[in-house]
């Protein structure tokens, strides 16, 4: 097993850094950005497998090779605190000037980035109820930042806020009124830097036309923007809606719900388990949630193919609804773990979309290139490497008026 | 009110007919076919608010005035024998050769229709958890008949079988498989009538091409055919899935119904209540989950505008998907109370279509006339009158061996 180094790497600066802070129930993502002559990701990391005695954190900087240690992390907390033991040990932690945390869930009120205060926990403690999976991690992970850096400014990057502007048709959900309940959507960091570096690597106008971006990982879902708004999202007033997912059901028919209340007598925390953590892939395969795995099953295992199969299909068929929100579509964007690195899922999500002028090129596909389409259709098909983390880096840095600039976002 | 005639008119036959029967929890349409050489409808009605104290029979034949008057209908089974009491009053049930039954489910095992016999009733009252909001009225019907006419064939058509034979992909669901669920589709009888009236006035190769059949009434589905078979369909496990409906939700984030049975401690039957009744136009609306309502009232309630909105918007969406699904589309079939009586609905619904070749005319579109696509671009967009009772009819005489033969469905 790998150590940490004991002491910083010579790049390591010391002021100005901004580190960004991606928390889960059970993992943590993190890195660290330089200052404002350079914004580069000093290094970038994971606590994994938080809850559990297999714990771990690593983390690898720029041309280092990666570190991994056990750690005692039973809960968020405890894993922020070994956070930023390590942090501190490395030295990182003096040159830290802001962090940013990816917020998953702003609720109705909460769009804008800002600073963390008592009025926004105190907000977001009440918010609880809508996301009870990932708020109170991600309100532990800051209290425990606050605790042992109590003047350290934290920044609040909700992920919601890139649909806060969605139009009323695509907010209401067909629920009586009286509960209250809208459409929220999610990956919005993602999204926010996918429209950002489309106009950086497509020219200042490319995000004004009709505009598909398919964020597939292991969650899931797909967005319709146009004239740089977002007009539709698949997900929904959580994250469990949508696209199918590795653990998540996506959108479900409700009588199935009610069917499995009655006949297994599931309670609430049971169908949450049910829904977010055994559905999905997983629940489909009954073996993985991981594409990768799917992929090198299906030949000989048909409950794998089954899973695949009906990912990229009903990737294809948001992909028509999504056409149909937009009045067609000039521009389709992969991203995500899975739309980034799976030639075959692209291939067979863009199968039978001849029709919407989507034609992908063999070899730039197989490539992963930046444009994967064939160029003898109208629709530019591209490949972009989503990167949340340079999201919250340049998000909590303009906040705080940090004179941070990301030099180049995708070398 | 009306009074029911106390004699038969002089059209009525005495023998060979087809009754049919398409019963729901607080509904009953019923309608008399003629024998052999007509196969005309002699006439139709319904019972209606069954269990509740305003339960009605009404009924109209050919050239006739309707018929209207109170019955004591507390059940489907006290709603059942009225009907057959109004039927031997007129002399009608004389010259009833057989009876055919919708069924909304037939599970995974019952696709073709067939004779009711004991062990199919065995199989259906084991299928009850799967539709318990309408199989026990439509046994209740069937056990009704049973007694009153011991020796009448009866016959069940089933809603699931058109889609019975869909593409796994189609039918596999995203939770885990050990639940056994999939995906069944209904609406079934309306789209094979559909697939049925395309191919008669549209020419014998009409249905081979790629068509979307958009059943729109207060219940409402899509289904994607090719080659005369159905390859997807919004309907899933339970009528409360794909499009938005009436009273019903239609698909859902299942994080929805966790979130209501957490803070509202909603039990199954709440849940239910609220996701088949309390939902869809109605709930966001809040008055009314009739189109017709609510047309007249957007212009003064943002909340009905909400409604017609998201509606029209939904099915937008689903024809993106299932063109998706099919490679495209030549035929878009309107059909239901909604799709064949609202020049505004379907107005709203394809506008923005034209990515996908669907251009409405002006004019024929306001006649709600047979073909009502400008003709400039590829694809033909039709209304339909569908109509159950008629497909129900001849798919009892044809497995009864009866010569019967329906002149033409659509004068």
């Amino acid at each position: 097993m790998d150590t940490p180094h004991d002491t910083p790497p010579a790049s390591t600066p010391r002021g100005g850094c901004v580190l960004t802070i991606n928390g889960g129930s059970s993992s943590i993502k993190f890195a660290l950005f330089g200052p404002a002559a350079g914004g580069d990701r000093l290094f970038a990391g994971a606590v994994e497998r938080v809850g559990t005695p297999e714990a771990s954190l690593r983390a690898a900087g720029l041309g280092d090779r990666e570190d991994r240690k056990p750690i005692a992390a039973t809960d968020p907390a405890r894993a922020a605190d070994e956070l930023i033991d390590w942090l501190e040990e490395r030295g990182d932690l003096a040159g830290v000037a802001a962090v940013g945390h990816r917020v998953v869930h702003g609720g109705p009120d909460h769009a804008e980035p800002r600073v963390i205060d008592a009025a926004l926990l105190a907000d977001l403690r009440r918010l609880v109820p809508l996301d009870p999976d990932h708020l109170p991690a991600e309100l532990a992970l800051k209290d425990a930042l606050t605790r042992r850096r109590p003047t350290l400014p934290q920044v609040a990057c909700f992920d919601t806020a890139f649909h806060h502007a969605l139009p009323p048709v695509a907010r209401v959900l067909p629920i009586p009124r009286r509960y209250g309940i809208r459409r929220y959507g999610f990956h919005g960091l993602s999204y926010a830097y996918l429209v950002e570096e489309l106009r950086r690597v497509a020219g200042p106008t490319a995000p004004d036309g009709r505009l598909i971006l398919a964020h597939l990982g292991s969650g899931a879902s797909l967005a319709a923007v146009r004239g740089g708004a977002c007009v539709d999202t698949t997900m929904r007033f959580t994250p469990a809606g949508g696209l199918v997912m590795g653990t998540r059901t996506g959108d479900l028919d409700p009588g199935v719900l009610i069917h499995l209340t009655r006949t297994e007598n599931l309670t609430a925390d049971q169908l949450d388990a049910v829904v977010n953590r055994e559905s999905g892939l997983r629940g489909i395969s009954e073996t993985s949630s991981d594409m990768r795995d799917l992929l090198a099953r299906e030949a000989t295992d048909s409950r794998a193919a089954d899973a695949v199969a009906l990912f990229c299909y009903q990737a294809k068929k948001f992909i028509g609804a999504m056409a149909a929100a937009l009045g067609g579509v000039d521009t389709l964007v992969f991203a995500g773990g899975v739309g980034e690195n799976s030639p075959e899922v692209r291939s067979r999500i863009c199968d039978g979309l001849a029709f919407l002028g989507v034609d992908l090129g063999l070899a730039s596909n197989a490539a992963n290139a930046a444009v994967i389409s064939s160029g003898i259709t109208g629709v530019t098909v591209r490949v972009i490497r989503t990167d949340e983390e340079v999201l919250i880096a340049r998000t909590t840095a303009c906040v705080l008026g940090l004179p941070f600039q990301q030099k180049d976002a995708t070398p």
